[in-house]
């Protein structure tokens, strides 16, 4: 049996093992300078903050947190320190930002799951309980890594996220939650819009990579799980990237790959050679089979 | 910075993901019933017991194995229990045996880097304290899968390993440590072999990887460094699975590889169809990727 951060380490594999994923790196596609290994690398280095994100004591060798054996000592760190830390550990290669927003939507979950709440509801609990020390946190979280970010709408309270922790007094002095910067960003965020619906799209995904069919290898549930999630709401980071014209286009062919009017591998040499990118769509994927793994899927 | 236990994950990981490796599951490639997914899932299983290696606490949630957080309380867990619970996370796939050569190879590295003594006298060194209980927990640990193994040279002392845990009290009798069975296994098992004279093969495919090219992707310099290897002496794995005429055939053709007289994608193909699978030589490359990581090899 799998624990939650061990399932969450393995969602980040899977998902980058799954191809084809039209635009994203995967089994059998690089970016010149973003590629597998880097991955596999961020999948490694952010296990330490997944188990934080579950309530795992840090067991670091030489650790001297005051981290008692008892479980009755155990305090949960917030979800904030606990994605700041999966981030920093996931930006120890030399490929950049791989997994931010995979983690973005893992680390709650991870959180549910822990408290043995699984579910639609269980996440919104997480998202609820989240404070203004969590919110600022996720700011820090920006430091460790350059990500792709759009201007927020005018008249936000939420400060740029791309001043990192400078942005933390703000916070304060608004009593921004994590949960009330995630609302303000959902229109503009497909992981945000997540955060704030009780992760709607990622458990209807996992629903598919579970009730698959059993003789189709896990990886390839995947990838199609990716084609429906993209087919059925443009990319937010294709936005963020390009424009909304070139997320219609993506979000159109990948349901004519659907439909079997377009070779999906086709479909993901051209993507990549564009440079566009699905990010958020593949974030929600990974999402989607850390809860497909909790919910049983054996790989 | 990486621990040694997750610096081992890594190097699973690597090992895996660097094609072609001519007859072993890469990124490519894919036997129909042994899974690039069931070796990434084996990595992530492996994680508990390469924190044992290294004598982190086991710090799975529940846990209630009176672990303290002091450190002065811990106490070392044997390297053949460690490698017993890395086997046994190892195998909760579908494919079977992906890791257990690879475990028994990087096991020892990581208490060596672990007490900060990587090196041939500090692996040896760890192997030189094995005790019976250590070969007892290894002998349990085939338990976990079906591991293809030659029967000993006449004459042994050690017991069958496919006796598994049956096995304790012959090697309790005899008084036989876990460095003992492994002198005798030497002779025909590559890792072994390792084992008994400080891991020099390792530690030399180690110095390649972290000497070459610097903007070659190390999983390319890691595909390069197996054909080596195997180049260099017979694959004791395919001996087992084959014949010696067999093996001696798979380090013929890597050495025309390696020499541009053969397609090593090709060749890659080839082996795979014929079932011809260099497993040894996969063990070692990812136990020199360990010690490579360790010594500084970035991703």
């Amino acid at each position: 049996m799998r624990t939650p951060p061990e399932n969450a380490q393995l969602a980040l594999l899977l998902e980058v093992t799954a191809t084809p994923k039209p635009g994203n790196v995967d089994r059998h596609r690089d970016y010149p300078d973003l590629r597998f290994e880097h991955f596999v690398a961020g999948a490694v280095g952010a296990a330490e903050g997944l188990r934080l994100a579950a309530g795992c004591p840090d067991e670091g060798v030489g650790a001297d947190e005051g981290v008692g054996g008892d479980e009755d000592e155990r305090v949960d760190v917030g979800i904030g320190a606990a994605f700041e830390r999966a981030v920093a550990g996931m930006s120890q290669q030399r490929g950049g930002n791989t997994q931010f927003g995979a983690l973005l939507t893992i680390v709650p979950l991870v959180r549910a799951a822990s408290r043995g709440e699984l579910s639609p509801e269980g996440a919104q609990a997480v998202v609820e309980g989240t404070t203004v020390a969590d919110a600022a946190d996720v700011y820090r979280a920006f430091e460790h890594v350059d990500v792709t970010v759009r201007d927020l709408p005018e008249g936000m309270d939420a400060p740029d996220v791309r001043h990192g922790g400078d942005a933390v007094p703000a916070l304060e002095e608004r009593g921004l939650s994590l949960s009330d910067v995630m609302a303000e960003a959902a229109p503009v965020d497909g992981v945000a819009a997540e955060w704030t619906r009780g992760f709607p799209r990622t458990f209807e995904a996992a629903r598919w990579l579970v009730d698959g069919d059993e003789s189709v290898p896990v990886p390839d549930r995947t990838a199609r799980a990716f084609l429906r999630l993209l087919a059925e709401r443009v990319d937010t980071f294709v936005i963020d990237q390009h424009d909304e014209s070139t997320a219609r286009e993506a979000t159109r062919r990948a349901r004519a790959a659907l439909d079997g009017e377009e070779d999906p591998e086709a479909l993901a040499e051209e993507f990549v050679d564009r440079d566009i990118n699905p990010g958020t769509t593949a974030d929600l994927t990974a999402g989607a089979l850390f809860v497909a793994l909790e919910r049983g899927l054996t790989v």
